[in-house]
């Protein structure tokens, strides 16, 4: 018998795409065996093809012109694995507009564009498949598609960034101080040399859009929300949360605030200790969902590298083996090419998209939204301190769930506070009237405690 | 736009069958706004009819008549949730064979047929679905079909009863006894009135059957592996598995084991209190995998009740209507009748189905396998006992990692030991020799422990 060929471009060789040229040969005959169907890598564009002469790879093409992918008819897949806005945003909506079916593991390009590929699939009747963009190798977003599809999802909190997760566990097992953890995650590849887009939460924020489309069916930007990162995490606030029953973990949160809206933001929350989400360690990401029907529920596995995110796109490679047929077409020049059924047929349907659900919902405002929070404040006076915190507070209708005196700090001595659940804007009317106090040195820390909706 | 319908036969309207229908009920709209298509429950078998005359379900038949359904041209999906081997069996095979896609919850049914129900689903070019019979609501058959389809999986650990991972856990909080705590879970309707197929680990074992099909693409009944359950595991091994650092769980194991093949069994394993599976706590299931390329990962969620299952069930019912195309075909009397496409016509095929591969394989017998055991013994004479514990222990290479001598009970010393991994024949030996000592009055436990393979 044999057995039809999908031919698929590679646009970039870097650690993901070598992960996918891995496993696509590794795993030929298995992946053959369970498609039906040869998945063979016929090009691949790399930057420099100097640096690549010695390289072997009998039967696939390295070239540095996009066009070879692009613009190749017997190219019925294009996975683009080169990260970053630009070039890929020009390169997906070109391979979209010639009619290839796309794979991506570039959570930016799909955040900010993800609605207008949507609409440039269904139109061209093909489709772009994200899986690798959030969670690395965790079915994420394939079981939001379909496997959670019974569900309205009701809330759910991600662990989505491997790099802060890896910093924040090490400060806390190893006593390190924030900027030791992250040289020692430079060290060892789970840091970049500059790790501003993670260290900032814009990373987690991406990947949060992305999910809120899937989970959601919102169309939503990192720019309509609240995001912040963990750069202002201390290994002293580490430690009291541990003590306090909590640890604390970079959270991408979503969920639904019954008329008032959707809420989304991305902050350090002190989560409980016997919460699945406290557990997972180091670089492993999570995403803990509450669906209407399924109730809790919880994903987990590494997060990024090469062979995680790789295994992301070739699942989604053959999720389209399985949805599509090969077949034979005739160009007008006369020419035969293998095509992808749903290329120049009508029929395939891109079903999976959300282009006719995503829209536009009301989005709660961070400060509309409730949480407890915890405080570390420097004060001068003890005695007089405690209360005239507590009454500034009051004030705002902030009220205590639990103060603890800590060490003197020189001439002043440590508080630490855990609120009761306080609406956003009391709170930061509260603490800047806190600021203002004489005795009140110093607001050292701020975060965020609990999953609210759970 | 006028949006085909696709109707549904539903097979019983137990907890499960009434989960289904609420679901496809509630979420009618967003159900059809995800699949472009109506979902409508047609038909529903009951046993006794009498029963439901005062229920209202405008547009829904109930029947007592399987032929209703399983003979009904435009009952395009048939949903089995009735549970049991008999007559389950008979009615998906009808099913299958009059070309209606089937779903299933049923783990018995599916573990024992599953072979014979893939190739008629191929045969006739539809398929079957059973996302439900394994994890309830985890999207476990799914994420191991397309997620970690680019995976030669390595090993999974799977809690897959919620009945015994309750009372395990109950046991373990509540200071309670086995007995106590089987009154406590019936009582909260987390074990039937009979639990001994929760108990026994046999109903564990059909689920494992089914990940082996589809994690492992091995055809294995419950008959061709080891399987016990967790009547011995008392409250006092809970306690000491704690102190020694471990959680006593029912864990479903399948893994490679080299050239020699595949190990598969069901047996109460001491985990490790840092590895996931550890902390999953009652009614909860789980399955940890290793996967070649995806590393380590886990998925979680509420493994039973009629709300997780249904939303499993309505999955698979999504599924269905995404890989499918509804099409108006007439009938040899000239009767128009909806069809899905692939009942009649040659463009679906059964592309998810594991016939192909589906095979037998060399299975490793328990005894050529190695784990570390966990023994709990009342010896009578503590002098001496301890060293002859050690050698007849030794005699078999069974090499101790920790002994403890503990508390008095009655005129004996009790006696803990954790050996190094060892051989399960040799330990076997060893046992049946330490039982023959005359300072030995009983082994009170023998527990394994360890994944092995992670």
């Amino acid at each position: 018998m044999s057995m039809p060929t999908i031919q698929i471009g590679l646009l970039g060789l870097g650690n993901v795409g070598t992960g996918v040229l891995n496993i696509l040969t590794h795993h030929a005959d298995m992946l053959s065996q369970r498609t039906g169907k040869k998945l063979k890598v016929k090009s691949i564009l790399v930057r420099d093809l100097a640096k690549y002469h010695h390289y072997k790879m009998p039967g696939v093409k390295l070239t540095s012109k996009p066009e070879d992918i692009l613009e190749d008819p017997d190219i019925q897949i294009v996975v683009e694995a080169m990260g970053g806005e630009n070039p890929a945003y020009g390169f997906i909506k070109q391979a979209l507009t010639s009619g290839k079916f796309v794979v991506t593991a570039n959570k930016e390009v799909v955040s900010k564009h993800k609605k207008e590929f949507f609409e440039l699939a269904k139109q061209h009747k093909v489709d772009i498949y994200f899986e690798a963009s959030v969670g690395g190798g965790i079915p994420l977003i394939r079981s939001l598609k379909v496997g959670y599809a019974a569900n309205q999802i009701q809330s759910l909190y991600g662990i989505l960034n491997g790099t802060t997760n890896y910093i924040l566990t090490q400060i806390g097992d190893q006593g390190m101080e924030f900027d030791a953890a992250i040289k020692a995650a430079q060290k060892l590849g789970f840091a970049e040399a500059d790790p501003t887009m993670d260290v900032s939460g814009l990373d987690t924020a991406y990947k949060l859009s992305i999910l809120a489309a899937v989970a959601f069916k919102v169309d939503v930007q990192v720019s309509d929300f609240h995001y912040e990162g963990i750069e202002s995490v201390t290994l002293k606030d580490i430690q009291l949360a541990k003590e306090l029953g909590y640890a604390i973990k970079l959270l991408a949160i979503g969920y639904r605030m019954g008329s008032a809206g959707m809420v989304f933001r991305v902050h350090p929350t002190m989560i409980p200790l016997d919460q699945p989400l406290a557990a997972v360690r180091n670089e492993v990401n999570a995403v803990f969902f509450v669906g209407d029907s399924v109730g809790e529920s919880m994903l987990s596995g590494k997060g990024a590298g090469g062979s995680p995110t790789g295994s992301a796109i070739v699942s989604d490679i053959v999720d389209i083996a399985f949805d599509t047929r090969v077949r034979v077409s005739q160009d007008g020049n006369g020419h035969r090419h293998v095509v992808l059924d749903g290329v120049e047929s009508p029929h395939y349907e891109n079903k999976r998209n959300l282009e006719d659900a995503l829209s536009k919902v009301n989005l709660v405002n961070i400060e509309d939204t409730y949480s407890q929070f915890y405080l570390r404040v420097l004060v001068t006076d003890t005695t007089g301190a405690l209360a005239k915190l507590a009454s500034v507070l009051g004030d705002q209708e902030v009220s205590i769930s639990k103060m603890i005196q800590r060490d003197m700090v020189g001439n002043c001595a440590e508080v630490v506070i855990v609120t009761h659940k306080i609406k956003e804007s009391y709170m930061q009317q509260a603490l800047s009237n806190v600021k203002a106090l004489s005795c009140v040195k110093k607001v050292e820390s701020v975060i965020r405690v609990g999953l609210e909706e759970v």
